[in-house]
């Protein structure tokens, strides 16, 4: 997510923020600009170099205006149709309006159903319209008090991007789930999810917003508000493990280092003697190399990447199987044959990854795997944004850790512990939402919320490029 | 507008019926089918071949269901972004739904705005949205008695069509604009603009749908309701003159036998005489025909049209003027060279293109042209669904006769009077809309509702394949 | 086959050409330019607007120069891949050329196995390659002379141009098969199979080529040579029936006018009582019309046709069958219903197409139906560029007319005589080639070439945008 | 470049080589299969995943047989249009044969013109066309024996794979410059020019083709002959420093351990204090390892690579400059500010990437960058297959060791020694071409071949989809 206040070209900047900020939604971009009040918008389905290849790289020009919002998807909730995609815009009583945010909202079917018997209809299966709904119904003064009286209504997870033509509004939500960074360039006021955004247009970190704070950029300069009734900050500890870019800062500190820690502590809390150390590539870089400086085993790169991949590699046939992994990894034989290796990884979810991994080490000859996870298992499922699968398909959920390590064929597996990766953070425990680990959800969970069945429903059949 | 009740492969019914239906449209094309209450859609800016090309037909398969409903869209009002493209879908209160309409709603602006201050939200131009609204907000017993109860509320021009995957509703307005078919297919219920759509899925001609006529196809058989406030019937003649294709039968007259009687007409209003009758492809061939038969004069095809330009040739460079029209039609030398040639056209609108094609009449060697048109002088805006352009742009409400005739360059030029148009149709003057040609208008015009003026407006710039 | 020397843009011209001549073949195009004496080639399989759509329209600009040749494809020999789009481009010892051409060379496979033998590769299955080999071994002085000792070995049927970046040259076979006509534009020489394409750029027309001649434009402004073996001139009388565009003028005589004379030679031939004469759209509207004038028998438009159609229909489904022809052509019931119909069609080839006509017709209510044919029956294989299907296939080489009449389920059926064919070109019968009427050949046939089996073979799969 | 005789889907498995052989060529890829003799071939350009996108994966299906060959392309010689892709196949003589090359023929143009002048014409401007004429012209028995008598006439370097449809033949020239492994999948040979293609299809390494040995694999297994003229084998030395993956073995050494050991040479070299060392990713990641081990300074990962860019990233508008490094990498500020850096890359060509990294670690402030280069500066030009620029534009080659550490604002700069490099690879000296940093050619340059200026040329215009 990402936007601009008060620069000539924005979208132009929101499109090169978007390509930094990829990793965090590959099924959808696209970006609304404004100028004189009016919006324009371009969106499409899969990445940003999908939406804007080569011969549509001169929509940039049509997205007029010194203001724009702009957002990648990253599907959790409702189908990747082109009709899902943010920032969605409409017109409404007062002008027109566009929305993009991150997250969740766990009571988002029960506002729908409540606006649907109000008469509302709706043309996405997004949450994002139901924002805009209710911001159309709010009576507020200005834009910024409208979207904050529908925030008000609105539990879960979300960072949030809106614009009137007129202002930019930034927030998130009390609870703080996930990052937004607020930048400046020159006289233009930025908003990004990760300050690795702000890094591709050299925009300088100013600070970032606060759990439950809502920042408006307008003719007025920057604005802050707390409207929200406030509730304990839980930000998303996962973000740390593997959602943001290891060059980002969030939530205060570096993710660099806190992966880093994350190694050093495996390293302390589950020693072996081995010849290397190495990572899956490449969320699990930090963490190994964490590792190896704690316990001065020599950091090695076993796998290598094929750069050319990318999301663009089709399996040709049924008849050959299993090229998703070795595509994209190969094993660096000369470096693992006859090793005793611990291998290092982000996490754990299906555990099918993994094995397929592990594998291919031992044809390549290792000699002994010691496989390290920088988080503790994952045994809940995430209603705040992450697309972790129903709790079932969660191998930690279903096995013992000596179970999971049996069925992976590794020497010995190590989690790390729910402390051990608090304690890398540097920050206290009660500051982060460990749901996914530890069951306890920081929010009523969707089903909480009464709602009655859907009977039926309308989709688009996908009319995208081929 | 093509619609299915109850047959298998439904989509591709409407696929088939929409081809025949091009003419009524051409800037984009949709399908939505249903199938145990779940609407399906696909819509594309472009012919019905733009967006079903080959790669894409197996879309029809997607597209399940013995119910559909499809649209060509026609551009009168609202840009031709996909979001404009008809049938629109959504969710609302009670399930799924999904509306395509023909014609144009006089006080959909002021129904617009009503609706926004009620908090309804807006993602398309299209006054489709409008209905789905009021139809969101009926608090009717069954479907149809919503989409009755949303009819009732608007003025204007509209043969529409609407599903929510149970009923397949058509209704045509109280003064029945644009035609509206019922056929039959085995035990199917179709629904089509014009007969010719029928005929191209070999079903048999039922009945027209009357003016003010709601026909709901559904488990129930199908069921005719006239719950709309009556008012005088008052098709619009032009679909005669120019829109209908000349092998539908509408409004009870074949297309064809009623341009015939045009030319008829106008042969023995304005006789003189030449060597040969030709008419200005395609639209005037029977025109010409009915001229050639009643004035006993040859009817020649001299102009030959280029069977592979369509919609697709480019003009490549500036400095290559004016193959517009060259690239569309050339003039057979051998039969115009030295001849006194009565020329038919339809219409003239503009002016441009006849002076056009007058020029390489003459530069073929033509001795003598005489002009003569199907209809009289065009002298205002159509606001029934009809893309005439403004008033000031008609060259008949600029000019008298002899200037244009002077204009364009002809010997003379003889326009169909108002009475001869409207005796060949074999109808009484009181059931046609005639307001183009006589400035009288059946309802009240778009300017006549108070409407504040809007200053902002989202705008979706477009995302096609090009 | 079109081609521009001293021309700025003559790319461009000959974009236009091809548009104007894409009758004559549609499954690809393309355009050779040359400016001091380096060629630019482009090529692509499909119409003219699917070679140059909208986004590669400004190739135009690449392919500088003030000569060039264009040629759309018609396949009658070797794939539709792109490497036998013409025109074909090489280098070779004295720089480069590009070569086009219209026809079949019967001794081709003769003379590529004669050139394999020596050495010579093939890229492509066109016997443009062969023409170009012959012309790069050649040791004449000029590039002309190399063409015509080229051709001096070449038997069969072919109008060709020819390009080595000084001169542009056009040539027709010693029998003059298909047509080529000379043409002026300001200081301009023009080259082009049918006057249509002159007039596109409304340049002058000047002469046909002669048979067995030699045309080279250059510097030395237009030289003529007639270094050929001469033969009895047999151009294809079928270019007459159905190939060229009624508005052409070609081997002397009006399309259109000798269209119109088979008509009329076809009442008097076969004359029968009927309320309306109408045709098979479009190839055979002249024909109709010169017999309804001469029997006097109103002419009438039963048929109408779809015009957004084209080539782009693509069937649906296996469960749907036949629309090919009701996608394309309707009939209006009102014209018709209880008549008495002479259908006049330009040929007879399979009966597969008339057959569904004709039936679509009698469901529309035709009482009686008799089928006039502008030409005789189709007895035999043309080996000089038509391509008709294997002697097997054709309906006349199987059946007398008795059986086809019924077959076909009209109530008379009437071919034209070959003399009244003949007749109606003004011109001796002597003076065409009629084998596919009475399989008299006027040069060997391919099998009459002694040429060793081919064994092998390499293809390419077509890579082109779907 | 891959190759496949004796397994079924045999273009499927060339198809998967090819993914992992895409850091060899960028610029276009292809397939040629062969059954029962017939060749079928798919060539296009761009990636592997540009020429087979989701929408043309089944035309792998359409490349039948149980043999193929495969390339991809990287331009040094001749344009990028499609008629260069290779392989090329073609007819003559003897049937259809197909050839790909690595490398360059450095008589190229001569043999060309020889044959040019023996009546040869060329569609093409790749040697491989050059090395077809002289295979169909040659008498040899068996195809490969035609191959080998074509490759004799050849001076230069070249890995070659060639298939008749009966045989696929293998060649390295007699020097070695390039890599060309021989492998085995259960009954099938597998030709690969690195050992990670054999990988990717879990195909077992059997050997590496020798300098100057012929390999073919027929219905009688594998033979090997050695029928070129013996030279003194000469590897590309750069093939260890930046070509290969760092997973392959080529010339008998792990790609991996050579670059460790250029970095732990380097570090022995020119040793510095140090907070860390950092790579420029990813072909330095080993070296930099190499140096860190060996100097025993942390080794960091201080940029971070946007996986999601490739080469799709365009940039959008001329006011938004130099976002082409930005955008592929960021750096970690907590891992560089305030540390003094040894930063170790592959090589230097123009110096103006490196500026640039540089600038963004002293923005991210860095104290200190000592940069270490794996490779001796690059003095000369490569005609044996590296693109790299002429002379005058190699930074080496214009400027001292100290110049360039001033223009590049580094605190130290030092270049891995000839002697270093050559002792990592753990080979002697004579075993290797160093002509780009000794200016010692093993063969004689192009320009010492006499050749006449060619006047013209023929070129294609780009038709690919954009």
């Amino acid at each position: 997510m990402f936007g601009v206040y008060g620069a000539p070209e924005a979208a132009t900047l929101t499109y090169l923020g978007l390509y930094a900020l990829q990793h965090r939604g590959q099924e959808g971009a696209g970006i609304v600009s404004a100028e004189d009040g009016n919006l324009s918008r371009f969106v499409g389905v899969g990445l940003v170099s999908d939406v804007f290849p080569k011969k549509k790289i001169h929509r940039l020009a049509d997205l007029k205006g010194n203001m724009a919002i702009g957002h990648v998807r990253y599907s959790t909730y409702g189908s990747s149709s082109l009709r899902n995609v943010q920032p969605l815009s409409v017109d409404y009583a007062r002008g027109a309006m566009a929305i993009a945010h991150n997250g969740n909202i766990v009571n988002g079917a029960r506002l729908r159903q409540e606006l649907e018997e109000q008469g509302a209809i709706f043309q996405s299966t997004s949450d994002s319209e139901v924002v805009i709904h209710l911001v159309a119904r709010s009576s507020g003064e200005r834009f910024c008090d409208c979207v904050a009286e529908a925030l008000e209504r609105m539990v879960g997870a979300y960072s949030l991007l809106a614009t009137n033509g007129e202002e930019v509004v930034a927030a998130r939500d009390p609870r703080g789930f996930r990052p937004l960074w607020i930048g400046r360039l020159g006289d233009a006021h930025i908003f990004a999810s990760e300050t690795c955004a702000l890094d591709i247009i050299d925009a300088e970190w100013v600070r970032e917003i606060e759990p439950g704070e809502i920042v408006v950029a307008s003719s007025n300069g920057l604005e802050s508000f707390k409207p929200l009734t406030p509730a304990r900050p839980s930000p998303c500890i996962f973000e740390y493990v593997y959602v943001a870019r290891p060059d980002s800062v969030i939530f205060g500190e570096s993710v660099d280092e806190v992966r880093k820690r994350l190694g050093a502590n495996l390293a302390k809390q589950a020693p072996v003697e081995a010849d290397l150390v190495m990572a899956v590539p490449d969320s699990s870089n930090q963490v190994a190399l964490g590792y190896a400086h704690a316990a001065n085993i020599p950091f090695e790169m076993g796998f290598i990447r094929n750069h050319y991949v990318g999301r663009t590699f089709i399996e040709p046939d049924q008849s050959i199987r299993d090229f998703g992994v070795k595509i994209k990894l190969n094993v660096s034989r000369s470096t693992v044959a006859g090793k005793r290796i611990v291998l290092v990884d982000d996490s754990i979810v299906r555990g099918t990854t993994s094995k397929k991994i592990i594998k291919m080490l031992r044809r390549a000859g290792a000699r002994e795997i010691h496989f390290r996870i920088s988080c503790p298992p994952i045994i809940d499922s995430c209603y705040y944004g992450i697309d972790t699968p129903r709790r079932e398909r969660l191998i930690a959920s279903q096995m013992s850790t000596e179970e999971i390590r049996d069925y992976l064929g590794v020497d010995s597996l190590v989690y790390q512990t729910i402390d051990g990766m608090v304690e890398a953070t540097g920050r206290p425990k009660e500051g982060f939402c460990l749901a996914c680990f530890n069951s306890e959800y920081p929010t009523p969970r969707p089903h909480d919320f009464e709602c009655s069945p859907r009977r039926r429903r309308n989709n688009d059949i996908s009319n995208e490029p081929e």
